[in-house]
């Protein structure tokens, strides 16, 4: 039963019994998701990616953070679940990016915790500028990576070792996702899931959610010559 | 200068006066955005438009609600900045959609303050099942409306005095607007950039956003039959 179903026909009960996060608290394992914030990240390259996630089966999806809440650059907070220094195992880490990583390139006990963490996470998912964090530790020498293509010649000069692309929604190089600008987070989101729990899961989400996904990483209207 | 300017050619001082919020602190009025949260909203329908309101000249994005943290339905937490039952005038008040629409519709009380709030927002903009809960007052009645196609029955069983619109991913009629399920909000908050600071405004922030706008209220791919 698709949450179409559900909620044309559902009953409130019935729409909560289903969709509710209570029906996940079963013996599976939860799908854990640890996102990353700091003051002045991008809304969207956060609320985007989490907004898919958070449909997939079983998922569980908390933030971590230098403090215990944490300013948008649009001006909403969010609350941490965890803070630093703690590294949580999980299946995906997400890196959002923003105007706050300007600042946060240079903090090296962020960097530090960062490689640390990307050690303990299955998959680690970054949006944006967030690859600006990721660059400046080591996780991506060697790795295929896409960034903000409004913020490119920035990102990229960080580190030389990224086989960065300048042409790519996203670019999934085994353990490292990485996709273009703010929106870009999205259509990223829906191929991990694709990639994860099969393409049916992805395109029920996609339409539940009525997105309109890009589901080609190749097909980027941003690209740009370098 | 945008944003793609300062990203590429800008230093980190000069990005952070380009672009942080301080640099609004002048003698201009805001652009005051309030918006409803609820435990149970749905993420991207608060997050989508606050995306691209929030890039807005001058705009400030402040959120309301019943109590100081509020539970999205993907798991992650917001914090208040102002808590019922206050009414605040505002130009645009947001009101997003979720599973916790199908309580809140029950909730006299919350239905007493959103005709209130309506009364003092010069427009007012909900997304996805956000429309449910202004179709609990009479503030829609005789308005040309539309609402998330999934829960397009429930939806419009609520109140048969609103002119429901069955194929549209939003709809501007005067002071209401309203958008399709979820992902349309980002659509609908581009069409109000568009109204309010013109097209070119509009296009610089899906620009920034890497963001594929379907500009089109016509345009519905989740339009359906009834």
């Amino acid at each position: 039963m698709n949450r179409r179903d559900v909620l044309i026909g559902g009953s409130a009960a019935l729409v909560s019994a289903v969709l509710s996060p209570s029906v996940f608290s079963n013996d599976k394992p939860k799908h854990q998701v640890l996102a990353l914030v700091f003051d002045d990240y991008e809304t969207l390259d956060l609320h985007g990616p989490i907004e898919m996630l958070g449909h997939m089966p079983n998922a569980q999806i908390s933030l971590v953070g230098s403090q215990s809440i944490v300013r948008s650059y649009q001006g909403p907070k969010v609350v941490t679940d965890r803070q630093f220094p703690d590294v949580v195992p999980c299946d995906l880490f997400l890196v959002p990016g923003g105007i706050g990583t300007r600042k946060l390139v240079e903090d090296k006990a962020l960097t530090a915790w960062l490689a640390k963490q990307c050690k303990v996470s299955k998959k680690v998912f970054s949006v944006c500028t967030g690859s600006a964090l990721l660059a400046k530790t080591d996780v991506l020498n060697g790795v295929s990576a896409t960034t903000n293509k409004m913020a490119y010649a920035w990102v990229t000069s960080l580190n030389s070792q990224v086989t960065w692309q300048p042409t790519a929604r996203w670019v999934d190089d085994g353990k490292f996702l990485t996709s273009s600008g703010v929106s870009a987070g999205i259509d990223a989101a829906l191929h991990y899931i694709k990639q994860t729990f099969g393409e049916a899961e992805a395109r029920r989400i996609e339409q539940l959610t009525e997105y309109q996904w890009n589901s080609d990483s190749h097909n980027d209207p941003y690209a740009i010559s370098v």
